[in-house]
């Protein structure tokens, strides 16, 4: 598996467009987004379990339902969460697809993000159509572009991979930063390859796969509200197609997952106000539970996350998460290591504080990217939660803002 | 039942004492309480859940077991956590008090707050306790000072009532802040009362209170290491003693419930770094259940705290916290409004925005204590969870403590 470019667009079949067509006010914002599929292609979805959920997510649903779909629209500035027509609007752009590109309302994947309880017409959108449709390229990053909201970095991706001896491609581009103002919609995720395998075997493994990634991401703990993540296949590369479990299956999966990961990494270390992405890896763990429930609780942890901003080596705000977290774990097992490309300093071993060089765990927390390492010396379990460090911006950006 | 002064030593036969007796350094600062009954009280107590547990509450469990107890002592600045020798020192200080009292070591209820993972030993504290002893009367606030750690805010109370036709007092102190370089003793609450009560009806009646009092605090998330809640029932106002359900029960209840709702507001607002003590109160839920977890989603969520330090009207965020909080609601019944002495606003209704007005919900914000209530209109339930505001300071105490 490698890295390659091209984004949602490194897959054979896909073209992207990203355009401003007034939904936003800044006019250099792309606020409209599109991606198409040469053919039908199958269409697997993960939805947030918030039970506040957007309009497009239901029509979404519908229209996916058997399996397919062909083209995904998207804009930003408007979440179409909480306003009176919400499934009208949604519906509405499905339809418009329709009319300019010929592909089925019905096969259309249609998500928003921004602003929530605003008023939303069509009117920009239908405004925007000829030129979103007259952009269709290899234009990923204009897409990308064009559903960020407090993003500060785009976050696109791609790898490709062998199945069956031929080559196949995987890409996708992704938002999430964190909430402002009344903003549920945070966190998109698009995914398109040319692999062939069954809507069914689609689903299973995007299921599989967000287990470990998206849903194991927190930035402030409110995002939970993952908005959406949509992978479309066509089959393109000419694959066998991958229709049950086995080897093909696995390759598969494999690269979903890298794929995610990348992705989910790159949204936590994008959160507000961030300095520093965390990533709290759990090993040795009785279950698969225990090891993502006890990661996960790190993550969220505000005192941790506020000891990382200061770059303060503090274990037992760790052990303090791990304790609380709900997981049963033998608390005088415990080892707790911190690691960064500056080096590495185990703080606990068994439960309790070894004699550890404080000016060495500084040096390794000082860095962007800071690993908490926890090894539970109970199983062979193990998992990963990514974030990042709580700071003054965070504060400053979701207290600070004045309606 | 009325407010009235004197905490800990408020009802009959109740005496206490606050020294300094050198496990801080700062000499101006109280670091050894004590309280003792006159006679043999009936002892209840509720720990923390979090699985790493300072020593002394296992030595408090088993001299308790019996339902018994005569005395409380406790130190702070050393948290007795995760070193070696913990349970002979916790073992240790009740010797002391035996050695000093008379009382019982067996009737020693013992605790400990500050740093985890430091040495102690028993020498400051055998040092101090002449002196302790020697300063046992109507100090109440000595003890309270003695207990606290990162608190800006002494936190006493007490209250009397009337069971059988006749006075009973209540009264308390308690310490708790938010945690500090490695603390895991969080919270301790002392309470002491002149009621006549079997241990069993005691134990039920604190069980049944901590559930919408205690529990229900949260100031970062990681405050569920709450470390004891104590209290000692030494029947001295000669009422009927309660060993059964009835109305003086319902009344004993009642005062040990607004006593406990006092402290718990009270730490909720002392929170690090708070400006802003704030109270999420659920009405019309289907179950308890669901309201507290409703009510305890809403305060912990960071983009709410943040936007209560902000003064902004979000409404949004709290249907977001609501719509993630894991309970069962229908979104489409709920009802938001922010209150507090400047007057209140509906920002929400049926789970749409409503159009208020901005500057009265500025005005509203402002203030320091602030109640988010939310209206389910789905039954009879209600539960209120107590928090703060998430600002720069609980940043800068978190995150800029340099070892």
């Amino acid at each position: 598996m490698e890295l390659i470019k091209g984004g949602i667009c490194a897959a054979k079949g896909f073209q992207a467009s990203g355009v401003h067509c007034g939904i936003r006010k800044n006019k250099t914002k792309k606020d409209l987004a599109l991606i198409v599929s040469q053919t039908r292609a199958a269409a697997a979805a993960t939805y947030t379990t918030n039970l506040v959920k957007g309009a497009p997510i239901a029509v979404t649903k519908a229209n996916i339902s058997d399996g397919y779909a062909q083209a995904v629209i998207c804009n930003s500035g408007n979440a179409n969460t909480c306003n009176a027509n919400g499934t009208e609007i949604a519906q509405g752009m499905c339809a418009l697809v329709e009319q300019y590109t010929g592909i089925s309302a019905k096969d259309v994947v249609v998500a928003s993000t921004g602003v929530i309880g605003q008023q939303m017409t069509l009117d920009p959108i239908a405004d925007g159509m000829q030129s979103l449709v007259d952009g269709l390229g290899e234009n990923s990053k204009d897409a990308a572009h064009a559903i960020m909201t407090t993003d500060t970095q785009l976050k696109e991706v791609a790898v490709s991979f062998e199945i069956g001896g031929k080559v196949c491609s995987m890409g996708g581009i992704a938002k999430g930063s964190g909430m402002i103002h009344p903003n549920m919609a945070t966190m998109l995720c698009f995914l398109t390859t040319d692999t062939a395998i069954t809507p069914e075997m689609l689903q299973k493994a995007l299921s599989a796969t967000i287990v470990d990634t998206f849903n194991m991401i927190s930035i402030d703990g409110d995002t939970s509200t993952n908005d959406m993540v949509v992978i479309l296949a066509n089959g393109m590369a000419e694959n066998p197609c991958i229709s049950e479990a086995g080897e093909d299956f696995d390759v598969f999966c494999k690269a979903l997952k890298e794929l995610c990961t990348i992705i989910s990494k790159k949204i936590a270390a994008d959160g507000e106000g961030a300095t520093k992405l965390l990533v709290c890896s759990v090993s040795h763990a009785e279950t698969d539970a225990i090891a993502r429930t006890v990661s996960k609780s790190v993550i969220c942890s505000s005192l941790l996350k506020a000891a990382m901003f200061g770059a303060d080596a503090n274990w037992g705000r760790v052990l303090c998460a791990i304790g609380y977290s709900g997981a049963p774990v033998d608390i005088h097992k415990i080892d707790v290591q911190f690691h960064s490309d500056a080096g590495s300093v185990l703080v606990c071993k068994d439960g309790m504080g070894t004699d550890f060089s404080e000016p060495l765990a500084k040096e390794v927390l000082m860095r962007d990217e800071i690993s908490i390492d926890i090894d539970l010396k109970s199983g062979d379990a193990c998992a990963s939660a990514f974030g990042c460090d709580l700071t003054y911006d965070y504060v400053k950006i979701n207290g600070d803002y004045r309606t």
